[in-house]
């Protein structure tokens, strides 16, 4: 049985994926400081599902599986902590999701992006110091994002390019263009953990992963208080979760600027079935790699179109909004990124569906009653970054 | 007359290219937090030679130029520090060497790699706010290191890569094979830079220097009190100038691995003509450029039997040695990195000659008897980090 540890294992799709790995017969165990839910307060959001605390999470998922998650309750930058719990728990496979992953929340302000870089990248060389000291062979499957590599004009290999200059030829990592604070967060992760395979010969896939859509999986399913987290906000809500609660609300589908930017999409399903499908199939010893973490491409009208005709169906009348876009990005752009190691390795994907759709509409409009109007509309300026929101707590454990 | 604020100015590099462009007519403000003397306490290491205060530098500065150089004593860390100074002096161009720039020191064990990668990423992301904040138009001319590009196996170019790929094109960042913690936060900062250009429009120059050799500029020899520092040791030494305080003192030259380790060089009197024109040129608004600042390339053993040579002019008997490599690189590789675009703006490289390399062991030889062989040989080891070195007062200011 495989010993897992779920760094922010009580996040959107930490607690997936902690779920499912759980139901797959891994001893799972969680590390989390509940930053996420600080983050929320300090922010005045929350996700519209009600979200439990972990200790009855674990509780439910005990009753109704039979099997039991541990918790342990501490912050990477913490580094007696994070040892302590790496040394006593000796984990085959780690798997961090443990970063503050909004690329608004770190364009807020220069403290919030402060705090970003800080957080993650330090974090991140603490997990890889405590891996080096205590558990050399144990597997890193870490979170990158697809948005590391931004939107260059050719074709997006997955980690590493073949170079041919002058002549000469190379196998070198791929250029990156990220586009927030946030983004270059997980730019430099990527470096450092590539350098730790290098030098200290750990092992590591590093999962560059797309948008991720939807909020059931059939472990969350289970009981009503595994709900997973559905954000609409303007900070951490993502592109289709967020327009399915618009639909659901009659509120104009908010898409930023021209909507020609094209992304890769994938369903919360698949995101947890990818961290199985790395843990069953470890890199060698010194390897580090890079999968494509994503099932399909659109372009954010396209996602807003689909949502429109979905709800017509539903019977709702969905109406689109171009807002000026918040954000510094190409707005018309080729994009074309490669992702068929994860496939070749057994990923079924779940492609974006109208049933899909549908049930995330559903989900909305049966908690629609608690809409917060106020947080959907952009208030975070990549151009200016200012005091657009309140500085929070969040900010204080920047140590 | 240009207000340049010199960001470590009490540094190797910083000290030469404050006083060349006080010399040169500009208005010269020095902002530094003396943590390299520090450093130097808690390793038990020193400059051969002798460093004064600085105040006392400033004075006799004054004394036989009768140019005033500022001082702020502070940290960029401390943001209502860096902001206020920035605010008051509003300079045209910020020249950024405030950084920890050592490699060993960062793989001393985690303490100096979080601090080395925090005090340098957190620095500059606080110094590129308050850029955006008081002086968008400044011209960031910031310190990076060839080191960004490790030793891949095609020619290096000044940044950018033209890359053909699947039929398309793009003009996209070099990739980066840093080779140690310090290293990487230099690849770090790049990124960040080169996104704030993107998005805000600053305009900066990233120099990705070479090692730098040499002690003494026109201006440092003006005054005693005015010598530069010569780091001998394993921690802050570079390669040639440590060969020549072997050679002075009859140690043997202790060449890493097989010495096959190919770099680029640079005579500190080209440091800072380099930096004045760079600030002389300044980009375009939104422009991020990069320069590769060094005017030659050496093995580690070419540059062993250089100083042999020139040691057997002077009558000493100079034996070389190699010693197991500390450091997990390639031995013998290939390397042709570009370095034209100093040149074309008007860089006239001082070559390494027989009479610099005589000039330097003479120095080490006026101060031989101030040299502490227990420094020599490499305590740090890239593979194992461990508390080969006393942790020291440079790690309590790690906020």
């Amino acid at each position: 049985m495989n010993r897992v540890l779920v760094l922010g294992g009580d996040g959107y799709c930490g607690w997936a994926t902690a779920l499912h790995l759980s139901n797959a017969g891994c001893d799972v165990r969680i590390v989390d400081s509940l930053a996420r839910r600080e983050w929320d307060q300090s922010l005045g959001i929350a996700s519209l599902t009600p979200i439990r605390s972990m200790e009855r999470r674990l509780d439910v998922w005990n009753e109704v599986s039979g099997k039991t998650i541990g918790f342990e309750n501490g912050d990477l930058l913490d580094y007696d902590f994070l040892s302590s719990v790496v040394s006593d728990f000796r984990p085959d496979a780690i798997v961090h999701f443990a970063e503050q992953r909004s690329a608004p929340f770190s364009m807020i302000d220069r403290e919030h992006a402060v705090f970003t870089q800080h957080n993650n990248v330090i974090g991140n060389l603490n997990l890889l110091f405590a891996i080096k000291e205590y558990v050399p062979e144990c597997h890193l499957v870490k979170l990158g994002t697809m948005g590391e590599y931004g939107t260059p004009n050719i074709d997006i290999e997955e980690g590493f390019l073949e170079v041919e200059h002058n002549g000469r030829k190379d196998r070198l990592p791929f250029p990156k263009l990220p586009g927030s604070f946030y983004h270059l967060s997980k730019v430099h992760d990527s470096h450092n953990i590539h350098f730790t395979s290098r030098v200290w010969g750990l092992r590591a896939t590093d999962l560059n992963q797309g948008v991720v859509y939807g909020t059931v999986t059939p472990e969350s399913e289970m009981a009503p208080e595994l709900v997973n987290r559905l954000d609409y906000d303007d900070v951490f809500g993502t592109a289709l979760n967020r327009f399915c609660v618009q639909a659901a609300i009659g509120h104009k589908l908010t898409v930023y600027g021209q909507g020609g930017q094209t992304r890769g999409y994938l369903d919360i399903r698949d995101t947890v079935r990818c961290i199985e499908i790395a843990i069953d199939n470890p890199p060698e010893i010194g390897e580090y790699r890079v999968f494509n973490q994503f099932t399909e491409q659109f372009s954010v009208s396209e996602l807003a179109k689909l949502v429109q005709s979905a709800g017509a169906e539903l019977g709702l009348n969905v109406e689109i909004e171009n807002v000026p876009n918040p954000r510094v990005e190409l707005e018309a752009h080729y994009y074309n990124a490669k992702h068929t190691a994860l496939v070749e390795l057994g990923l079924k994907p779940h492609f974006l569906s109208d049933s899909l759709i549908d049930s995330l509409i559903a989900i909305a409009v049966q908690f629609k009653g608690d809409v917060d109007l106020g947080t959907i509309a952009p208030r975070v300026d990549w151009r200016n970054p200012s005091n657009a929101l309140p500085r929070g707590s969040a900010m204080v454990s920047t140590v």
